[in-house]
């Protein structure tokens, strides 16, 4: 079966842009994907055979259709099909490219992910719950800081982890977040500043919920044989699963794991031939701090129940034997919601191929990027790949 | 590289059924499909290995994640994924299910479709707006009629159809849809009650529009393997081909065509090795009249501006030699927007493997499923073929 590989990745800077359009902030990304780094081959969207769009569509400005409108705005002739699994809309896009290249049906494929949240006042309470679970969750009052305040307070009671565990993941992130260009809160915090912010959801406080953000993100997925003729250095698609479960937490099998994550993992892992002891760094969904630690444990960072100590220990700071959320994480980089999982990419393409700046992992060939839809109704990993490394 | 055969096909009834959800109809379609027909070998929501889901969202019940939510309901445990393209979600579910298929990663995919349109009064307006080009149509004022009546009158004027070339595809629609037992609309109607409908955007009348239907399908696509497995007739995915375009139909070259239609065609003609000519029915999407004459002219049926004199003709009836909307078509059968393209398939499935009752083609061995997004911003079109055909 033909192979895919990422050529090209690029991004807007993720914020509060107010004044921008899910059109302008996508030609932003499309546009830095396209042109490259300096030396790269540039491309041009006629080059482009297929466009795939992530995103859940907040407000409801262009919300049918929007692939199509925005491959008109960036220049696409080929189809163009918009993909959809809330905050994981961004990572099935590219699931969803890499399939179009492995079914040989397209040699250069456009996955993008969008999302503009900033000018909703009134209608974005609203949006932020659509990816719950309706009946029992949204109608109900339910918000998504409650879903996994549960989430924690559970594990807490499970497995001992405390507010200064969920709190070293924000001053981790921030970290990492403050060394991205093009990072929401680019600042770091120290842990009492993360323990002692107000409450959003208990236990879960201002520190431990990551932002709501503005921006888009681009890859370009293509064959073996348009990567080969690419005068660009590219990264090779090692491996892809996904999972889904009830979108309800409550109609889950557990509290303190998100089972859909585990089966996305493990088909991620098998179809790269790789474990998680095969990786150099890793992208994780970490809307809230909670969801990394449930990470670690999901992907098999750590047995569960150990993600607060293997936090503690520095293993996944940026100088560690397995950095997470490199980019600064949803918590610093921000959370465009369809652009999220998208982004992940981008930071991992930007790492294997040691153009990672000042947050650079040296040496890094093997990353994994991990993107959740709502609670954990749907998830995406991928395993990405580069024989030279960050050390290029 | 491994094909894809259509092995199981089911939908619930079409009409208004505001007592059913988007979860109950999605069920009364896969219990269908998975079942199949008299002394086909029954299978189990256990046997797919993915979910692809199309559906606009009328009224966002579960915006977010309604395809794992779906999923839950049906009892399928693998990867569930939202595809929208507005109108085109079902049948860009089917193509997403095809990919998964030759691209290696999985054996069985169900491909559905659903929307539920009948119990949202106060906001029905703007998810039926939705799908239109926001800036200049939808917040303008236009209506998706209104649209579709430019259109009509750029080719009343361009090629001299009149309001009777319009009248007749409701007459034909209605006639066969009166022999479908899923059908929302199951009546026939004269020329002289379709021509004296009251105006909806003139020169559109009530005849010359589709009704607004609950309903959902489901398709299951199978690789070559599967296929053979089971003992189950099935149905070749001989072609598919996609196109996009301006999501307004101001932005486009044409009033008198729709460009992306035409992309569609000729790459799903290329990749089956046929032509239109080679068909022996289709389903087109005729969510008003004038659609249905653009459809016959982009799919090359007949060249531009013949189309009223192809109708006249009585080819594209039951009994001529292209019949064309057996089921009904969207004006008698419905559009429940996501499921509408699926329900194609079930149709073309239907006819291919001899199962379509009072409205059989006798002998039918390939058949074409055409699906457009909103006005033309997204096309998909699928070509189907049967050795035995629909004479087994």
């Amino acid at each position: 079966m033909p192979e895919a590989h990422v050529v090209g990745a690029g991004q807007s800077d993720f914020g509060a842009h107010p004044a921008e359009s899910y059109r302008s902030l996508f030609l932003t990304a499309v546009e830095d994907a396209l042109a490259g780094d300096d030396g790269d081959e540039p491309l041009s969207p006629a080059d482009v055979d297929e466009l795939v769009l992530g995103t859940l569509g907040v407000g409801g400005r262009q919300l049918g259709l929007s692939a199509a409108a925005a491959a008109t705005h960036v220049g696409v002739e080929g189809p163009a099909t918009r993909v959809e699994n809330a905050c994981a809309a961004g990572g099935y896009a590219v699931r969803a490219a890499v399939r179009a290249v492995r079914a040989g049906e397209a040699d250069l494929v456009l996955a993008g992910g969008v999302e503009v949240m900033n000018d909703l006042s009134e209608s974005l309470p609203y949006w932020l719950g659509v990816s719950g679970e309706t009946a029992y969750e949204r109608l109900a009052g339910t918000t998504f800081s409650g879903v996994y305040a549960q989430m924690a307070a559970a594990h807490m009671d499970a497995h001992g982890t405390t507010r200064e565990d969920l709190s070293r993941v924000a001053v981790k992130n921030h970290r990492n977040g403050a060394r991205n260009p093009h990072a929401h809160l680019a600042f770091e915090c120290t842990l009492e500043e993360a323990m002692s912010g107000p409450a959003v959801a208990e236990p879960l406080g201002l520190y431990h919920c990551c932002p709501t953000t503005d921006g888009a993100a681009a890859v370009l997925v293509a064959s073996d044989a348009a990567a080969a003729d690419l005068d660009r250095p590219s990264v090779r698609v090692a491996g892809v699963g996904a999972g889904s479960d009830a979108v309800g937490l409550f109609d889950r099998e557990t509290y303190t794991s998100i089972p859909a994550s585990r089966r996305a993992a493990e088909r991620a892992y098998e179809a790269a031939g790789v474990g998680p002891d095969d990786l150099d760094l890793a992208e994780v969904h970490d809307c809230f701090s909670i969801a990394e630690l449930l990470a670690y444990e999901d992907l098999g960072f750590c047995e569960p129940g150990e993600s607060g100590d293997l936090l503690a220990s520095g293993a996944t700071a940026l100088e560690g034997d397995l950095p997470v959320n490199t980019s600064g994480g949803l918590k610093a980089k921000g959370h465009p919601i369809g652009a999220t999982g998208t982004g992940q990419i981008v930071e991992l393409y930007e790492q294997l191929l040691g153009r990672a700046g000042e947050r650079q992992v040296e040496g890094a060939r093997r990353g994994l990027a991990h993107n959740v839809g709502g609670s954990g109704g749907a998830v995406v990993v991928h395993v990405l790949e580069h024989e030279e490394g960050g050390a290029a």
